[in-house]
């Protein structure tokens, strides 16, 4: 696939991201491909203020939305695209959904569950390792979140 | 308080997880007490098959149940109690929702958040994190599990 298919995803999450930062919320967005269809099956932002769910990361309501969809709670058939990288809540939540590819745009060298302190793919013995695609549109990923704590100071 | 209270919390999280084996979920059950009053908020056991949810485990449901009833995501005046030690999806959930004191039963060495071989409190970065007090029940919160999965095999 050319550049331009995996950057529209991203794109589509970032727009995600933006609806969150005029709910103001932390503004991060995904969506969950259908890896053979090509189709976005899911899109989400933050809405952990909004819902009153500490747990109501993008990631997550991506996934519970498809699993619903699907009647199943494994997505082996499906990727996720992220704007920033994944905690670690979320990072365990897409190995139990079987989730092949996870790209994600900026990296939390704080707070990330994949490539910073918590490492969780390489150190917690989950059954299920996703892959890792890191650094899509990571520029326009991070200056979202900038932006949105700058305002914030 | 006597260790008869924390007793009779850690039962009410063992009636959730034998509720949970009659439904053929992994036998999980949790709790989230209010401090101050003493009372059990809410109780749940695993529901991932049921609700197609890889993110309905015990503990966050408990977490979205009691969020979503005082309308806040972070709820530092209550205390979980579990059957088994938390996931590190589940470990994460609790950290952001501020719970103080985490008590599980059983530990579990091989997928543990806490205890075992990812200690997300002691290594991530995350902003809050809980105290914990295991092996309360430990045996029979052991048990059920262990009964569970021999009578799969």
């Amino acid at each position: 696939m050319s550049d331009d298919i995996y950057h529209t995803r991203m794109q589509a999450a970032l727009e995600e991201a933006r609806c969150a930062a005029l709910r103001d919320e932390v503004p991060i967005g995904a969506v969950l491909v259908h890896r053979e269809s090509g189709e976005i099956k899911a899109r989400a932002g933050n809405r952990t203020i909004e819902l009153c769910d500490p747990t109501a990361h993008a990631e997550i309501q991506v996934i519970r939305t498809v699993c619903l969809a699907v009647q199943a709670q494994r997505l082996p058939e499906y990727d996720l695209y992220v704007s920033l990288e994944p905690c670690p809540m979320c990072a365990a939540a897409i190995s139990f959904a079987r989730i092949e590819t996870v790209y994600f745009g900026a990296a939390d060298p704080k707070s990330g569950g994949l490539t910073s302190s918590v490492n969780l793919y390489s150190h917690a013995p989950l059954h299920h390792k996703p892959k890792i695609v890191s650094g899509l549109l990571e520029e326009e990923c991070a200056q979202i979140l900038r932006e949105f704590f700058k305002a914030k100071r």
